[in-house]
């Protein structure tokens, strides 16, 4: 944490959407970092060591720049004010909004209804159904927003802080069957993706931790 | 929405703290506004004509400029880059982070746990043992972060859009007898906003729709 030229340490666990949206930022803007697993399903999140790291418990944390950040909203953010290759957000201030508003209806209404904390307290009978209900219902709105927004990607033509965040959600919503039969933007968009590197490298298939 | 220069119409419920967020927001930075309540207690945000205005039937919703925006974050985060008084975000790229990791704490981590649409969901003897819970959580969270980032505010001494989050998340927690023993930081800037003008007229008692 002393050395602000030390190579990025990103706290992360494979199966974390919150995280691989700032591994596809990482990797889209190029900075190599070092990725420290985090066992979310162990509770290692919970252990007095990382609690100190993150009070969240959650993760990513993104130690950088000879300090560390958290909440993965806030390190896209950051990422984009810091280092200027690769823009993730348009210009045109309406364009920004349109950009950030598909991110909230992502990170503030639909990934925090799903996650692992709210799962584990329902019964595991349910907990599936749960969280298909809640990601195709965030998802309908997503896609009703693309009607206005998208062209080859979530905002216009190129990736953004959006696509970042709409990519993950997906591997969520196939892990829990989710139909994709009324979300034909979405699906353009996240065939758009999966042919990019910066997005194939940061699937949780790729991570050093996934069994 | 053709005319550039009419005044501002948000799309509000006294008792939303996501459209409190925003009506702070616009009262710091003196922009004139009208508030058109949607009760969302009686399901007004489900109607067909809201809908179309808002695919995700959520409030707030804001046309300004020409244009509606919806999500307060990105609304938040368009205000502040359109109007340059009062500025609501540090100039520091590291401190802007600090105040939308605090952001994103109240806003992905806490509020969408507790709103109304979750808490419909549960049986009604379960609602505010459940509110109480998460809100909790949630500024134990905020708290530990202020420890590193407050001065007279959540990130130094000024007012930001965390502070522009976190005192409507107040407004909730005192709703459900949060305790606020374990809170003092918190406890000091709730404090400190609830003399400021802009703060006092966002308040969800002295909102038209406010029975």
């Amino acid at each position: 944490m002393d050395n602000t030229d030390s190579k990025p340490v990103l706290y992360t666990y494979f199966r974390s959407s919150a995280s691989a949206r700032v591994r596809i930022a990482l990797n889209l803007k190029g900075i190599d970092y070092e990725a420290r697993p985090v066992n979310l399903a162990q509770g290692e999140q919970r252990s007095a060591e990382y609690a100190e790291l993150n009070p969240s418990r959650l993760v990513p944390c993104l130690e950088i720049d000879g300090h560390r950040l958290t909440q993965s909203v806030a390190i896209l953010e950051y990422l984009e004010e810091t280092r200027k290759n690769c823009p993730l957000l348009p210009t045109d201030p309406l364009q920004r909004a349109s950009v950030r508003a598909i991110v909230s209806a992502i990170c503030c209404d639909t990934q925090p209804l799903q996650n692992l904390r709210v799962l584990l307290e329902l019964p595991e009978s349910e907990r599936a159904e749960h969280a298909r209900k809640v990601i195709s219902q965030g998802l309908a709105v997503v896609e009703k927003m693309l009607e206005h927004t998208a062209g080859r990607f979530c905002v216009g033509d190129d990736v953004t802080l959006a696509d970042c965040c709409l990519i993950p959600q997906l591997y969520n919503a196939h892990r829990f069957d989710v139909d994709f039969g009324a979300l034909p933007r979405i699906k353009d968009i996240e065939k758009r993706a999966s042919v990019l590197d910066a997005f194939h490298r940061a699937h949780w298939s790729q991570q050093p931790d996934c069994p």
